[in-house]
């Protein structure tokens, strides 16, 4: 039996978080480790509804941390799945954080969390294609195809020689 | 005035956790952003120790979650500086977990975070240099380049025809 | 000077929970206290964002909890001002449960929050009037007026024989 | 087979919570969430001893919100109930605060929250009577009937026609 | 100037914790070091009560932990000042644990934690003396003296010859 | 079956915390109940290695508090079993403080838990005897019988005359 595909917008989930003192260093900026523990909280649910299963948190690809997030400030994460790859669901998480009083807004983070979805006796068990529908999600599609030898390359699954949609990162004449 | 050199080791730090209930997700294993929230604290910790200096997470690289941690387990998370940048170092954290009544150890997790180190202006400042001892940490710190080299590619910073050492990894001729 | 009128859809904010063990009680339902407590922080976001100011929770009206939401369950509270009256603004806050996994999903609650607007000295100040757009809106708008007098009858600031537009809840003759 | 009337007294519970940094908001002020969480679990409590019963939070009637708390003080929250109404009970909270260094002493909140209790199958089951002793626990006996209907009405279901006890409140001739 | 006397039931304060599933180990048993922070807390107001000051903990006397408390159990701490030395403190702290839906409850602990009054530049300051009522109050004030002498004993700064009133614990003729 | 001797070395565990906003008085020093809570999850550790069985706690020796700890201060518990007896472990947790910015450590505390170990129905069941191999370790394990008398004693589970290890604390003559 075939899954019916789904679109990467029936994923779409939107949290929204305070930081709060424990969230913080001392220089009252929030900690990565607290964005990541809700990137991953945010990102599992995307996958949770794309898949209708219970998920597990597969991989991380590199995220950078550019403009530091204050005490105070509200943090919107918006998650969605971007393509699934028979058990596995690459998730998109943007961040942008907000100094209401203030009204500046900045986009903080982008991220790529990957998960695989389990059935009830713990199983990977196969999810639902994407179909990509707007511009943004079809770049996002390709895309993940690249992502996907990357991590499979760094987690020594692949042969480099073998990732061919990853060397037009690297621009490479082959 | 250069700052003494520092040995990998005068920066280790052990951070060991229990697993709690509101760690886990439905099966009753360990979260995946717990566990990077406790990654976080232990690698700020180590380049804390190393620069004497308050940090702030700059990076972190492609983390894989290969076997899931239980409710109840003792995770132990071990962080060392491998290489300093001028004002940034790479921090190596390894993740053990362990179901101490059935005496079962798993190494569960490798990952790399990067900090900048930051004086009380709250601006980026100079760090010691690493000089590495053992044989694994000599490893470790040639390796630091070809991983920074990436981190710089995927955040767009550098040119991939200017990643020398990363191409080790992909194995190409040039 | 007068501030700029607003629309409802400005300040819509949209949190999502998921409910881990320590949120339940012995029956692993969510706890009546919890899910106020994400009310209250995603209303007091949305007033944030009406107003742009710093704001503290004024009042919270009569809650009933119909659904028990269960362990495992993802929340969804969807938060918007209502109306605005001088200093303080009512924001409307509907909660969602879901089970992702049995693919069901619930409306759980309803519920008014109000909140006041402070400048930088803690003192009350004027908030942006509200302008509906949507029929729904303007439903809610109008319903603000007799919620309101509700509220001051009840914190005995208001007789109840001036509240004339409460007196349509209660279907009484005049 | 009749339950045993119980007096109010029975059911008392006194708890105290001390203001953490967490508990603030930007302005180190009481979240009104917080403040929320903590009433309906000592309320919970009050309704347990009374009913010897597991309970869940049916209702929480409008609570006014008039002086902050502040970070560092000490608060206390007093629960007893006031009537049962065969397998609901009413609970009346007293919130005192006090800055203990400054020796300053408020009562900050008065709230009534409603619990259903259940049997071990999870369905609502009888509950004692309430026999009140000392005047107040009479006019709290009293004033719950009136607080019900409030509650049936908003809940819409009752008429308000039918709502004798409640006339009262609203003054009104019929 | 000499401070009023103070008797020990102006300090006394009770608190009410549920143990929820993160204050369990996985036998679902209280933890040790969650219910040690539970007295630290309420014993800290109970001498902040006495002395209008803040208070740091200054030690904490053997402790014995009898009976488990279960996941779900209602426990009550109460705590009061029993004697004032000067600057410190002496709080008794008591524990009942409650199974309400089966109606058992048990004496769980005792304890005895000492805290130094601090002014405002953060040096130790006098408190009121405490002037015993109850017969068990004089019998817990006596009793102070012979425990700060074991605790001046185990922190080496009493020589046991000097501990006159700590003889009697031991029985030992001199 | 006799069990094997373990040496103390088998159940060292470090944990490392950084202090935290919540975990602090309003004089950011972190509170005592928190470090206790602390103490007694890294020692439950090293009990757990040295029997691998689950523990619970028995009791928890005099424990004084010398040196605040600060807000943001990185702070190292070490903990090791330095004696067992029959079913019960004695566990040593040495604590230090760091405020590494300014590169100054203080060793801040040190105390003595016990647990009982338990087998799958929740008894008490064997653990190994413990083999010192250090001249500290040898130390620790004569003191712990002294230290056992006088927690028996205070749990008036010991007749004092009977506590001949004890006498030498006290320097007593017989």
């Amino acid at each position: 039996m075939t899954l019916k595909k789904k679109h990467p917008r029936e994923s779409l989930v939107s949290m929204t978080e305070l930081v709060l003192p424990n969230d913080t260093n001392t220089l009252s900026n929030l900690m990565g480790g607290r964005l990541m523990h809700w990137m991953d909280i945010v990102s599992a649910i995307a996958a949770q509804k794309h898949s209708n299963r219970v998920v597990v948190t597969a991989s991380v690809d590199n995220i950078s941390f550019r403009t530091p997030i204050q005490l105070g400030n509200v943090v919107t994460l918006k998650a969605k799945v971007t393509r699934a790859f028979n058990t596995s669901m690459e998730v998109r998480i943007e961040v942008e954080a907000e100094d209401i009083p203030s009204n500046v807004r900045v986009d903080s983070n982008l991220a790529y969390f990957t998960f695989v979805a389990l059935d009830k006796e713990g199983r990977p068990t196969a999810v639902p294609e994407i179909e990509p529908e707007t511009e943004d999600e079809k770049i996002q599609f390709d895309g993940a195809l690249r992502r996907r030898q990357l991590r499979l390359i760094l987690a020594q699954r692949m042969n480099p020689k073998d990732a061919n949609e990853l060397k037009s990162i690297f621009d490479i004449q082959t």
